[in-house]
């Protein structure tokens, strides 16, 4: 393509509001253009790179024997309505009522318009196993879009579904789905992990999350350095001590008697911390919950976090708040003062990371009173001690030991084995060998698709503009004439420009009557894998080839470009130039 | 593929709502489903077609010269407010408010979108010109969604629009993207007209409607079979009588002088005729219409329509409606009596078809009588004379003189001349060679992607099933064994299977355990272009072959296909086999 016609409007200034590098980059470099908040239109070389990992996408599913369908985005409320998503979904689901005054919702995604349409078509254990995937547009009414691509409210999403007649069918569905995922992200060029991720209620098995490796990412993974395992801060786990049936407190230090201390206005950790000068690892938080309209008390070590999904399984609750100021009276404690110590009728969860903690601080159940010199075992000898904290880097992994560290992530993908929940609520069976009806074992596989665009980006620039990999670049090489008033500059590019179509390549010719500075600038932003430049030297059929990503740069006769190109390709874009 | 395991839920019964021949077997042969009136998903088969619709679109549009992008479906209103469609567009458009309360619309075309970018991003003439386009998906509640994909809420549609700095380029941007739509249609093996369209109140200029020729189709296409002269019936003229000075009466048989005869109770066309016994050509039919406010009366032929769009056209006038009763009554006459003679202070209109009439009959301005003997020169004689008639069958060409015929049409796509109104109202202007502001020139070319499909069925099946084009098959062969017990039959077909597909066609192999009838049924019903069947003769390694469109059916070597499905295919489908 020449460059001089086409759309591709490069800009030196951004908005301040876009903090992520992708975002800045893809709209300097005029790729994307914004509508409306969290809605963007694709100019012609976003597209181009989009529907690079469109077909990316597809062929690793059609690999792996998914078949390729396509969905509406408008789908019946009375759908949502039967699988129980219309209330649940809250505000994200956008909504609209037709000229009838029926309601529809735009489609967040799509399990009940493929359980449905499964319930209507299959019947037999003859058709099963099957995986549908498409690549379409959902809508997600974001309460904060951000980051450009990477949380946007109208985006391109490959979902698949999965439909098997057992477990270890499912268990096989799932593993070809995180196959091809593997491949689909190695492809786009992406530094990714598969992270084990939480069920959350839909009460489903495994899900794992795919998630790039990326500052801006507002994920937290906890991985291992050692060992392969990975897991969101929700679902991670660390080192969980030994819970003894009874402690050896013989060869402790010995124990100081309770103490009741006056600590006026002091409640936080913080505050508590720097008043006993004690480290907040020594001071238990009491958590005062609802849950399932139950009051329960959960113990923490003072510098960990609540981990709330954990909390649920733990206990078996649907929805767990904080309870209220009243209900925390009603308990005979005082907000800010609230400890284990004389509470009756609540239930008390103690965290494992206090096991065995002595001399430990808590809460008194008195305003501006805290209890000195606890020791668990002997103040509380009947506590459940269970796994409900997110895990802090530095503990240690349950694998193999070593100390755990935490990264940023984006998440780029998830698979999830749903099992029964939709073909369930929407009545999605078949008969099976012996003529028994049983429900349809499902599970869902997403692909962020522009998300995938937006995260390759946030790992592949620097201080110039963006560095594509080769699979995934608008086009490969950018073809540069200096002065394109000069004849003999515009003859070569021109002779280069068909040798390189011909053979195959995808060119951008830059024939636009710009200062020189301006259209190297431009290909740094731009940022092909390869430029040629046509300037002075053309009379001597001497071009200049820059590799972007290496910096690379020297001068090659004309001559010799198509065989260098093949070989630059072919190596995967590094050259054994000197 | 292997059809054991692909979603084709053929299926014997459609829905009796199922009126057009492409929506009742796109349902049957399993290639879409409804989610919701006017709502489709399309399953594997029905993808893969319009996947092929969608490259043959993507490489003319490419080759014309146009720039591909993607543009959102969500559109802020007020974009649509600014154009001032938000209030025209009535309650076709689709439309929504986000969680903080704001309005969007589902976007039912993207003229207000595309400006407002093209605003932003293009300021000098040297950008200019270019054409850019999308193939997105469309909203559009219609009143009454029927046909199948002819007539959706949601569909899929390219849309293509133009920027130029000159009338004349304009001229240009139209004829290349008017060329690439015949080179489109005719790849899809379309019979098409491109018909002259009215431009409505866009106030464009030239405007071309591409039709398929189809029974079903819900436009009427005016055409003349003896030159190239086509339009649709909005913008139809015939040939016009020459409107001379003055009408020499001297020659004509002796005039009756006017009679005013009693006709209780007989006021239509119909009724007149059968009273009087006389032609409804010899009728004139007068019709009440309020034009922006204004009363007028309109003259036709009785057996004439009239045409708004020419009646507004003539008089200028933007909104036409009925007269309201009371409306006629202050004008002096009744209603089911009006007539042009003893009316004042009204304008009245008359259609050329009435020209010259002598002996005419017309209502006489009161309950329950007409004036017969009315000359239209004796007694109208200041008479203002238009086309303002729908061209009826037999009408005259005015190109060539030959009778015009009447054929039903299936909107395939649009070309229009938009010129300035979205570019003056959304103030997007670029600066010419000499500094000055100027708005940019726009035209605007749709093409319904999805109707396009179905268009297709409609002008290709039979009692059987579909027949597909070569270009737009799903799969180019179907491979059926007819035993898949059966050893012998099974090893030659998964040869046979494996040979074409490294050989690059397209194959569906029907491996299902199935009764022959019911896999040979289907086969018909899908309709691929060619058909392999291996029965019983596998041990002499004898195939069949069955070619769908014309019927042949020959046996074959196996070791002859390969080269017996390439001259098939180089001859489009048609083999020299006896």
């Amino acid at each position: 393509m020449r460059q001089q016609r086409m759309l591709i409007p490069t800009q030196r200034d951004v908005p301040g509001d876009a903090e992520a590098a992708s975002h800045r980059l893809m709209l300097r470099a005029g790729l994307i253009r914004q509508l409306s908040s969290g809605i963007y239109s694709y100019l012609p070389l976003g597209l181009k790179a989009l529907q690079h990992i469109q077909a990316i996408v597809r062929e690793e599913m059609d690999a792996a024997g998914a078949q390729e369908m396509l969905m509406p985005a408008l789908h019946p409320a009375e759908l949502w309505k039967a699988s129980g998503r219309w209330d649940v979904y809250g505000p994200e689901l956008m909504r609209l009522e037709d000229r009838h005054g029926r309601e529809f919702a735009l489609g967040a995604t799509h399990e009940e318009v493929i359980t449905s349409l499964v319930k209507d078509e299959i019947h037999s254990y003859k058709k099963l196993p099957v995986t549908l995937y498409q690549i379409q547009t959902k809508y997600r009414d974001e309460r904060r879009p951000r980051f450009g691509l990477l949380r946007g409210r109208e985006f391109l999403m490959k979902d698949a579904y999965s439909f098997d007649r057992t477990d270890s069918g499912l268990d096989d569905s799932y593993t070809s789905m995180y196959n091809a995922y593997v491949r689909i992200f190695t492809r786009c060029g992406l530094k990714f992990r598969a992270v084990e991720a939480d069920s959350g209620a839909i009460g489903g098995t495994d899900t794992h999350e795919f998630m790039a490796l990326a500052d801006i990412g507002e994920d937290t993974i906890v991985h291992c350095p050692s060992c392969q395992y990975a897991a969101n801060l929700e679902k991670a786990v660390g080192r969980i001590p030994q819970l003894a049936e009874s402690l050896d407190t013989n060869n402790d230090s010995a124990v100081s008697e309770l103490v009741k201390t006056h600590t006026p206005g002091v409640s936080t950790i913080k505050q508590l911390g720097q008043f006993f000068k004690q480290s907040p690892a020594q001071i238990i938080k009491s958590i005062a919950l609802e849950a399932d309209g139950t009051p329960v008390i959960v113990l923490l070590r003072g510098d960990y976090e609540l981990n709330e999904v954990k909390l649920k399984q733990a206990i078996g609750a649907e929805n767990v708040t904080l309870l209220s100021e009243d209900g925390i009276l009603k308990l005979g404690s005082t907000p800010g003062f609230i400890g284990p110590i004389g509470l009756q009728n609540v239930k008390i969860i103690a965290d494992v990371s206090i096991y065995g903690m002595k001399n430990a601080i808590v809460g008194a159940n008195e305003p501006d009173y805290h209890l000195l010199h606890v020791d668990l075992h002997r103040d509380l000898p009947g506590l459940t001690f269970q796994d409900v904290h997110n895990v802090a880097e530095g503990e240690l992994c349950s694998h193999c030991g070593n100390e755990l560290s935490f990264a940023k992530g984006i998440e780029l993908g998830h698979v999830f084995k749903l099992g029964t929940k939709y073909s369930r609520s929407l009545g999605a069976t078949f008969s099976n060998e012996n003529g028994v009806t049983e429900p349809i074992i499902m599970g869902c596989y997403g692909i962020g698709v522009s998300r995938v665009l937006a995260a390759v980006i946030e790992q592949h620039y620097d201080e110039q503009g963006i560095l594509w990999p080769e699979t995934l670049a608008p086009f490969s090489i950018h073809l540069l004439t200096v002065h394109v008033h000069d004849e003999m500059q515009m003859k070569l590019s021109q002779d280069i420009y068909t040798s390189l179509q011909n053979a195959g390549y995808s060119v951008l010719w830059d024939d636009r009557d710009e200062r020189p500075g301006v259209k190297f600038n431009d290909s740094d932003l731009l940022g092909f894998p390869l430029r040629i430049t046509v300037g002075k030297k053309a009379n001597e059929q001497m071009i200049e080839c820059k590799e972007r990503r290496s910096g690379k740069q020297y001068e090659l006769m004309a001559n010799q470009l198509l065989s260098h190109c093949q070989s630059f390709f072919q190596s995967g874009g590094i050259s054994n130039h000197e």
